[in-house]
Order: C-alpha cells, then structure tokens, then sequence
C-alpha cells in the first residue's frame, strides 16, 4: 500500500517537496500517496514578486505563479486549496483540516507529515495595529488585499514602517503608484541587513525617489478614523498621516499549529529539522521553509533567513530524502540581494553585529571602486566592505551597494564564504576581467586585497 | 648599498613589480632603485581597451594609461622609455640597451632582473604576412599605428584573422566604424575559447551585426598592391578583399631575448617560473606577465594565458618578494569574459577539448535559462554550460553565453572550481536571489543540479 503524504502549505518549500517526492519515487519504486493542504487562493508562487506586482512593473498575481494547483494535480499531487490544517496529532499521525470553500471539515490520516506552514509577518504591538489598512505583504492574497484597497480607496499617503528588504521595495513601490510615502525604521539607517555604514547610502537613495525616511524612530500606535481604518502613524513621538500602512519589521515562522502539537522549535521560533529536513526527534515529520530554522555554516549556529531560495532548496531535499532518495541540506550562509531605485545591494555571511554576537574578533575593510574599468562608459560606483576573521584571515561577510552590475558580485564572495577561504587566499583568485565588466583588479579582489593588508599591515601581502 | 633591479617592458607585470617592490621596501627596510626600460611609448596601459578605443567607445591612448611614466617617475622608478632591452648577460648580471630617443646604447648591471616582456601577435607564416596594412593589437603603439591607417587611408573592407576574444572585439570595433568587416577562422565556430556548440551564439551574434563570418578557413596567403599594402586575403581557395587587416589568431610570449640569455622556457614558449615568480634555477631573474606561463589548478599543469588579470596579480607578487616581502601567486583557472555586441561570453576552467587532452573522463551539462525571474521585465536569455568530472562529480569548468547580465556569473564559478567543489555541493550553495536578479533557481544552481542528476541518473540528487 502506497505511503500517505500530507503536506501543509502549498507555496515554494511545501510542493517542491511533493514534487519532488513523487518524481523520486517514481525512479526507487517506492509507492506514494501525496495530499496537499493549502489555506490561500494560490500555490507556489513568489512572494518576492509581490512589491513590483504592487509597483505595476509586473503582472499578478498569475504571472507570479510557478505552478498552478491544476498543474500540481496533473502531476499526481491530491492539492485541496482554501484548506486548512487547524491541527495535528503526531502520535495519531492525523490532520484535522477545514475547507473554507464549501464549510467541510475533517481527519486525514498520514503516514509522512511535511509542515510547509510558511512566515507570518510580525505586527507591532501596539494600539491600533489591527485597524483597516494596516497590510503585510507575505502572501499573493496579502498582495491582493492591498491592491485592492489601493486601487478602491485610492490613499494619497503611505506609511511603511520598517525599512528591511520588504519595507524599501514596497516604498518603491508605493512611490511609483504616486503616493506619497514615509519609511519608519528604528535602526539608524534603513536596510539594517547592512551595516549601518553601507545603509547610509540606501537611505540616500530613498530620499533621491522622494521617499521620507525616519531612522531611529519607533511606532508608538496606529491612530483609527470612526470607520475603523487607520488614519495615522505615530512614531516617535510624531503622527505620520496615513491613509494606508505596509509592514515591513520582518516575518517570524508561522509556526502555531507545530507548536500546540508539541514539535521542537528554536530560540527564533521555527522548527529545528535535520539536515534531511527531518523534525527533530520526530520519525515521520518533515519540515522546510520559512518556517524552520537553518545551519548557518559561518557561525556554526542556527539562524533564521525565511528566503524564497532556502525554502525551494529545502523542500527539493525533503522530497528527495521522501522519495526514497539521499539528500542534505548543507545549511546557508545569508546570501541577499535586492535594490531601490537604481541602487543595488547585497550581502553575505555575518555583518559587525553578528560577529559582535557571535563573539568573533574580526577587522573591516571597505572599498569603494567601479563595476567597469574606470574608463569604460557607463561604469559605475560600488563600494563593497569585507568582515574578516582575525587573526586567520578567514572571510566571514561581505556587503555590496553599488549602481547597475554590481550587487551579483556577492555570488563570488558567496562562495568564497561557504568554502571558508581566507582573504588573502581570495585576493589572488582568477576572477573575469574586461574592460566592459570590471576593472582590471575587480572590486572584490581589492577588498579582499585591502583587508589581508590590515590583518598583517601589508608587509608580506601581494 | 642598494640593490639595483632592472624591470624589462613597463607594462602591467613590469610596472606592478616595481610599483609593489618599493611599496614594499619602505616597509621592510630594504635598500632598492629601481630602473625599467620601455621600448615603446607608453607605460602602465589596459591593452584590454584598445578594440574600444579603435571603435571610438572610449578615448584614446592617454585614457588608457593607468600611470604615466612622470607619474611613475615621481614613485621613485628611473622608467626610461623608448629603450630596448636588446640582450642579457646572466652570469655577468647585465643588460644591454639601446634608447631609440637619443641613439644611445650602452650596458646596466643589475643585482635583480624582472623580465615582463610581454607577448606578440602570431602572424600567419604565409606569403605577404608583411605587407603594410596588415595589424597586430597588442600594444598601445599597435593600436595608434592601426587607427593612424584608419583615419588616413579610410579603407572600406577590413578582414580580421582568427576569431578569439581580441578578433571579435576587433571586428565589432571596425563595424563601429563603419567598415565591412569579414572575419576568417579555422575553428569551426568563432570564440574558440569555448566549445563550439556555445560558440555558435558568438557566430549569429556576429552575423546581426553585419559581420561576415568564414569558419574553418585557413588563411593561404595575403595578396598585396603595387606599393606593398595589402589588397586581399587569400583563405580556403577565395580571394577576401582587404584594405586593412587586423591579425587576432593569438598571441605567443615574447622570449626571445629570454630565450638567447640562457632562460628557461616551457613547451608554449612562456618563461618558466616558481611561484615566487623567480625563473627556475636563476637566482636573481624574475619573470612575470604574458611572457610566462602560468600554472593551470585544474590539469595541475602549466599553461599559456596572457591575460591582464595575471600580469597585474603576478607583478605585485613577484614585487611584493623583489621588496623583501614573501607573496606567491596560486595559479590560474582560465577565467576570460567579453562580448560581441550585447553577447557576453565567459568562461573558466576547462572546455571539452581541454579536458579531452588532458585525459580526463567528463561529462557535461547544459541549460537555458534567465538572467532575472521570467516573469520580471528586462529578463534574458543566458545559456551555462558545465564539464564535470566522472565519476568524482569534480567541477571542471564552466561558459556562459547569454545578454546582459550573464557573464560576471562565471566568477561565483570560477571560485567553485578554484575550492575543487563537485557539482553537487555547488547546486547547494546559497548564491543571491531576488526577481530583478536571478530566477528563485539561479542559472548556475540549476546548471550545477543537473549536472549532478546526470552524473547519478538524478536518483539520489536533491
């Protein structure tokens, strides 16, 4: 008798595992059965789409959608959307589930449990927070909600309170719809995936589309009009009109339902699986996605990165390993990108704060140099900073904000990071050169140059 | 007393050397001075930039020139240019010269020699291949002397011979400047620096552009006017009419000086050196630049490629040890970009052929895919193809063919192939990923999966 697979969340981790699973078992042999459960409107698609589907700069939501539910059918995969697992019962290996389409609800017995239950976007407790206009954007129905509200009400003023990936492509966003829009953040700069130095000069950008920042500010409350709806932010001691609100303080696992059926979560409150994406102390429960923690190979700790390209990974590996195949998930090392206006950024690995943190003792160099030797037109600035491991030299992070072409370089620095080179080591890879692509030193051997300069104050460097 | 070192050829590796020598002497204490002598014109140049100064996409020669000889002067280097180094007495520790500003010649004892000769181009041993109007591009006085022709005799047909990266630039610059352009390679497709089934993209990219491409064609001979210039190019039995003809079948080192005082070469002609850059078994004589070769980390053997990135990275080292310092140059994997058009072309590693010689079982992978997420505007083809090892699973090498946005890809590749990565660790690692910059699966991800589920029919492969 084929094994039963339940699998809760239908987006990237969830059914690339199902996928997955199924064309594996169809090379072992092994017979499987895969349900899949999925409370929103649409399955695997990108939520990363969402703020330039907001924008207009693309189509949504169907053009964000990788796969659709009848496709996932087509491919053997019994997918029951509008349908949600309200909970589970390890022991009696059970799932009880409401459809919202037609009031039904139920038990469905499993033999593999695959919880794919996502991120959840975190709300600040404070008065308010739940009025009218108040808008994550984690979900295609969170888009949808918002676009719709946008387009019926048509806000003159946005409020977007967090300034992180999220927070600065939905202000972009917002400000190419025509509103007038103000980020609230309380780090000092805006995108604290940075170190403040480097955001500095994301926040210049933001202020160079018009957008108002306001660093080191903390919202306070959400004032409401009668009918409900926010009318205003007050943060800082300051009211912020606003007549609509996009949060962007990040996304914490939504990881409620694997709590109250007793499943082990970690100190950011996503699951803790193995490296075959295995519960914890759990035969038979799979977990991937935003809603688990992850390997962070440069701290050798457990972190928290909900990104669309671990979820994709994990749920390849856990449909791998269900299949009857071997795989690991080798862990990650914070790999970013993204951008506003024409400003690109990117990051790698741990910034001053994590290694502050991680209680490593590491030295800095930054560099500011161009995406094309520096008489080729159209080269443009980009500065990169480099954190290194002292006294070993070994890479622990890097950063990039830069004009156009240079952010993809942090792949490099990437893989740099997960092979643990060290800078000097870096400093003489052979890494592309022509005079339309980079300098004849490209910008991350000279940071990575400058830095094994200040480890050993460049007396037996090259 | 100081050490004297005599630099030959002020070029990347010869200036680096003496640059990154009294950089480093400061520091240690040594006493050097430090003469160079430059038989040309100009010092310190991007070579690399020549095709587009011919094109006129950048301002030449004087923009090209990364420090002038007053420049280098005021460094404390007794530069002489238009001085020829015209032989070497290694037992006696002297050179020869001959300055042709002034007429005068004579003989400087060194303590230490850099030789950084550089490379000249291959010229068909066919009849004519002397005749005026026929052009080498590798040096700043190579590329005055081709647009001093251009704009004084305004020829209309151009034929290029050889269709590597210096003969594509070279007949896009000339279509630039409004000439017809036909260029002649034996390869069966043009960029022979990869295999030809990528290849074939350079070919039709070259054809939008107007250019004539004949492949498998060998240059007979050079038909030339009564006045000695050249009038045709006889190649594969047809008759090429030509009023300039630029040559860019390669380049070899130019040892031949090395060669006459006793230095040892390799079997490409190219000095060989430790990795200190000292000549084997010459104390006292340096070498680097495009006149030596380079060890491969792939085959573990040593190779011939000048490149600009090298002689830069070679200079500083063999400075860094001529200063008293200790510094060593790691090697080389082959990495080279450009592009044709709006074609970027890259690589690293091995291609098919190289891995043929070198006697490794391989097998390869190929995928189209995007530079951004499909659904995001400005999205474009890019094709990444990958040797592997079998059955170690080893990366080997890696190209890319694709628009914009696709060749810097290949230096997350090269520093994969520089920490021997197999493909199946690769297609795990955490590269960048965001709609406006890659698809949630970067090409390189989903190049290194599948290679991965081709070396193991895919059965145990996440």
């Amino acid at each position: 008798m084929a094994e039963r697979v339940v699998v809760i969340g239908a987006d990237a981790a969830g059914m690339s595992a199902a996928s997955q699973a199924l064309r594996t078992s169809a090379k072992t042999g092994k017979a499987l059965e895969v349900v899949a459960l999925e409370r929103g409107h649409w399955s695997s698609y990108s939520a990363c789409g969402i703020p330039y589907w907001v924008a207009g700069t693309v189509d949504g939501p169907d053009a964000l959608v990788a796969r659709t539910p009848a496709e996932h059918r087509e491919n053997g995969i019994d997918l029951r959307m509008r349908t949600e697992a309200v909970s589970v019962d390890v022991d009696a290996r059970t799932v009880e589930y409401r459809d919202y389409e037609n009031g039904d609800s139920g038990s469905l017995r499993y033999d593999q449990l695959v919880v794919a239950t996502g991120a959840e976007p975190v709300r600040p407790d404070v008065p308010g927070s739940d009025a009218a206009g108040i808008h994550g954007v984690q979900t295609l129905d969170d888009g949808a909600t918002l676009i719709e509200r946008l387009v019926r009400h048509s806000p003159r003023r946005a409020v977007v309170v967090g300034g992180g990936y999220i927070g600065i492509e939905m202000a972009e966003a917002m400000v190419v719809r025509g509103l007038d829009v103000t980020v609230v953040d309380m780090a000092p700069e805006p995108m604290s995936t940075l170190d403040p130095d480097l955001g500095r000069q994301v926040h210049e950008a933001m202020e160079g589309m018009g957008i108002e920042v306001e660093t080191e500010t903390a919202v306070e409350a959400f004032e409401t009009r009668t009918d409900g709806s926010v009318r205003a932010v007050v943060a800082g001691g300051r009211s912020y009109e606003a007549d609509v609100v996009v949060l962007g303080i990040g996304v914490r696992p939504a990881t409620g339902l694997a709590a109250t059926a007793g499943l082990p979560l970690g100190r950011y409150g996503g699951l803790r699986v193995d490296d075959r994406l295995g519960v914890d102390g759990h035969d038979g429960v799979w977990a991937a996605g935003d809603c688990v923690e992850s390997y962070d190979r440069v701290t050798k700790e457990w972190a928290y990165v909900p990104l669309g390209t671990h979820a994709n990974k994990q749920g390849r590996v856990l449909g791998t390993n269900l299949g009857g195949g071997t795989a690991a998930f080798p862990g990650i090392v914070r790999t970013a990108i993204s951008k506003v206006c024409d400003l690109e950024i990117a990051r790698t690995g741990l910034r001053e704060t994590d290694a502050h943190d991680a209680g490593l003792d590491y030295l800095t160099a930054t560099v500011d140099s161009t995406t094309r030797a520096g008489y080729f037109p159209g080269t443009k600035p980009m500065t990169i900073k480099l954190l290194v491991e002292r006294p070993s030299g070994r890479l622990l992070g890097a950063q990039i904000v830069g004009r156009k072409g240079s952010a993809k370089r942090i792949d490099a620095l990437a893989v740099a990071l997960w092979n643990e080179m060290t800078v000097s080591d870096l400093a003489m890879v052979d890494l592309s050169y022509a005079p339309p692509f980079a300098p004849v030193w490209d910008p991350v051997l000279i940071a990575a140059r400058k830095a094994a300069e200040a480890l050993d104050a460049g007396l037996l460097v090259a």
